[in-house]
């Protein structure tokens, strides 16, 4: 690096990790407003987030910043990876501005408004209090996607802001597969005998419930001495650096199952965070790469660990010591099974492993086809009661079980849904990978030994932060992209082998 | 408000708040830091603070911001509010400007240094491990305070960063009085029995303790919709909005007089900032006056409310409830008197309401003399002793019961610890009127009926925020300025019929 492009980039780095300690300041104040900030607090704290996000963003949209990268970008002084985070943040650069001032205020106050109307519609259990504002996010949605640009459909620009790379091509022909091979595995699994999950339905004490997730957790590799856990209403994973990277979860004295894959869950998204370089803080390499590969990381720990037969052939006996009383009567295979039930159902986030991957395909073609122009807000409630019916063979008049259940789309968040598939979809993939590359691996499982899939993880995916987009990460991994034969491989494998089909 | 000096206001208005917002999202990362960051959160969660707090500095100083404030103090369309706000932030402007980048961050890295040594020799136990770095800092703030500008005492520039408008001569004049009046109280106090404490010394289960102050904070008035009490090393109150006042404590197993006063002290300190104007959010009239005046809302809840009979004769057996078993064989009158036991001791945080002045008056002392050049560092654990044989009757040659004991000075922060007791005195004139003005006060305060008193207080002193100054509002209030006399009546009163002296 010579002395101008090293001064040049020192100024980068400089404004870059500004707007970081802004962005993680405002992550720390979201934090604190989910677990521990009292009732009254809600106001005044809203508008401390928003200034110091608004402040962020201003710091690495502004023009003289542009200069700087523009210059950047012409010099040949750099690293690899120095060009890789400056060109990253160039192409940042241009994507944010493409939007006016005003239109990021119309952005956010329609985002307001549809929030409050799609509150309102859940009270009244009636998707029509909604309409009128989602269409009009829509309408606004559409006009960003123009002022985006993209190539093919419209629809491609928005994903981009979740899934840079990723294209309505590259859906269309996985969702195409998961509409074709999921189905066959679905009925023979609904010919079976089903799963008895009541075991989860007896009483547990709370704070046990909390104290196994911390066992399991710390076992894991999750350090507690760069993260914590806490409950919220909503479970979540947030990082303020790759030092501080916390999860929180939720519990349900009268249901187990409720608290135990959401901590290795968000344990998943937190190790991650905690994967990632610390010397790269502030900057695209040390930033997680997309919602897909972050969700890969949990979907990982969550099904293809979290729901094995060998994960729970080393916790069951440690949960059982937790609750030898409501556990006295059910073996390992049965919780195992329990953990494992599949059965279609109208809510997303609670779905099984298979039947998610419906939920998810039906918002991602509604979307589609709302942001294409084909389709309005106006019969969206029939739209999706047809869809789940056509998929799912139920469907509900509620709307609160049917388009009201999700807060993405008050929040103007379309092209977000797909990353939740896509997630499983890498997950299956590195997991595949894993074993191979760890002959081990499933023994090392069986004994709660979990420091070699976490330097595999730590190698393979954390230490790159944005430098490689995910499907090139994909490919640098298992030799290709994305591929839903490995999820539908290690589906049949498992679920065949629980219900016998 | 003409239609310019209205827009004008509304800019003034803007860039407060914002400045708020950045102080306040500060505030909770310091006290998350504090309460519940994983220890690794250390390095980035420091610079994240720093960043914040660098920016809000930069909104108030920034020339644009002083040519809006002439301009304002220009108009004559403001409102006597408005016009406070505007007067007030151009003062703080004017000093705050005074100096130079340099000479600040010059100051920030003279602290981080000389805390690094102070913290070194408190591990070895040695003052002259401190002492280099502490004459540096010493030097740094007689330029600071020659930066300022000051008549008379150059002490007076210091101490107008925590007390504005109080002066050396006040303060001469007040710690003489302390000098004259108290050890003649304190010698007749040596001279009678002794007050048994040893009821505090058992077992007290931590839980307990905790749910007992949480009960005595909501009976005093802190509103738990609008904060919260947590675990810290050291208790303190923080505040990021008036919706949202925190306190935090610490308990002690085996000796239950460790949390009682620190929570009400701290729920006092919280009262005030719950107290202040949300409409004046982040301006002069929607801040606290001054450290005298917060320590006098502390004081006048801890000594005034919470050490006196009438409280304990309501509280005792509510507290005798938490501890049926420990607390069986003590009556309301002998916890009254162990609340109240006064001894002459080295650490300045565990003094009793008394000899606590004389801690404070040798700290004025030695600063005063430092700052005016009189005093340099070297030979100041020596300096130290002798006040404590000379005021305390009692010395210790190991220093980190001796001149090592506070953090204050190498933080730089002199002319802090005066606040500490001037927030005493002003607390015992303010409870004196509040008895007159309340006939049924000590009635109330024997039945927990806070109301009344939380009301005056807010009335008096919490609705002005910054508008009247410490003197001021103590002249509104009581007819007069700054009076040791009501302390010593009180402490009299209070003392001669515990000690029968």
């Amino acid at each position: 690096m010579n002395g101008l492009s090293k001064k040049l980039y020192n100024q980068y780095v400089a404004v870059m990790q500004k707007a970081a300690d802004f962005n993680n300041a405002a992550a720390v104040l979201g934090w604190d407003q989910e677990v521990f900030m009292p009732p009254k607090g809600f106001e005044f704290r809203g508008k401390q987030i928003a200034t110091l996000t608004a402040h962020a963003h201003e710091l690495v949209t502004s023009t003289s910043f542009g200069a700087l990268l523009q210059d950047l970008v012409g010099t040949n002084g750099l690293s690899e990876d120095e060009m890789a985070n400056v060109q990253l943040s160039y192409e940042d650069y241009q994507k944010n501005t493409k939007l006016s001032a005003e239109f990021v205020e119309k952005l956010s106050t329609q985002t307001s408004k549809c929030y409050a109307a799609w509150i309102d519609a859940r009270r009244k259990n009636d998707f029509k209090v909604f309409q009128p504002s989602l269409q009009e996010m829509i309408v606004l949605k559409r006009q960003q996607a123009d002022l985006y640009g993209y190539e093919g459909h419209p629809y491609n620009a928005l994903l981009d802001d979740y899934e840079k790379g990723a294209t309505v091509k590259l859906l269309d022909k996985v969702f195409d597969t998961v509409k074709k091979e999921l189905p066959p595995l679905l009925d023979s699994i609904k010919n079976c005998v089903q799963v008895d999950d009541s075991l989860f339905a007896q009483h547990f004490n709370k704070q046990q419930q909390f104290n196994f997730t911390i066992e399991l957790l710390g076992k894991m590799g999750y350090d507690f001495e760069a993260g914590r856990q806490d409950f919220s209403e909503h479970p979540f994973s947030t990082s303020f650096a790759p030092t501080d990277a916390r999860v929180t979860t939720r519990v349900n004295e009268k249901d187990l199952s409720s608290i135990i894959w959401s901590s290795i869950h968000e344990g998943g998204h937190a190790l991650y965070e905690q994967g990632l370089s610390t010397a790269q803080y502030g900057l695209p390499l040390g930033a997680a790469v997309s919602l897909s590969i972050h969700e890969s990381q949990s979907r990982l720990w969550e099904n293809c660990v979290g729901r094995s037969l060998v994960f729970w052939n080393y916790f069951y006996p440690v949960l059982k010591q937790y609750f030898p009383e409501q556990l006295a009567a059910f073996s390992t295979q049965d919780f195992y099974k329990a953990a494992n039930k599949v059965t279609p159902s109208l809510i997303r986030t609670e779905a099984d492993e298979l039947t998610y991957h419906f939920h998810v395909m039906i918002r991602y073609e509604i979307e589609k086809e709302l942001i294409a122009g084909n389709l309005n807000a106006d019969n969206l409630s029939e739209v999706w009661n047809n869809y789940y019916q056509q998929f799912l063979g139920i469907s509900s008049t509620n709307d609160l079980q049917g388009v009201l259940q999700d807060v993405h789309w008050s929040h103007g968040s379309f092209g977000y849904f797909p990353t939740y598939s896509l997630g499983s979809f890498y997950a299956a993939q590195f997991f595949e990978q894993a074993l191979k590359d760890i002959p081990s691996l499933e023994k090392e499982i069986e004994a709660s030994q979990f420091q070699n899939l976490v330097s595999w993880l730590r190698m393979n995916v954390h230490q790159y932060g944005r430098k490689h987009n995910s499907e090139a990460l994909c490919l640098r991994i298992t030799g290709k992209g994305l591929d839903f034969n490995s999820f539908m491989n290690y589906a049949q494998r498992k679920f065949c082998s629980i219900y016998g089909a």
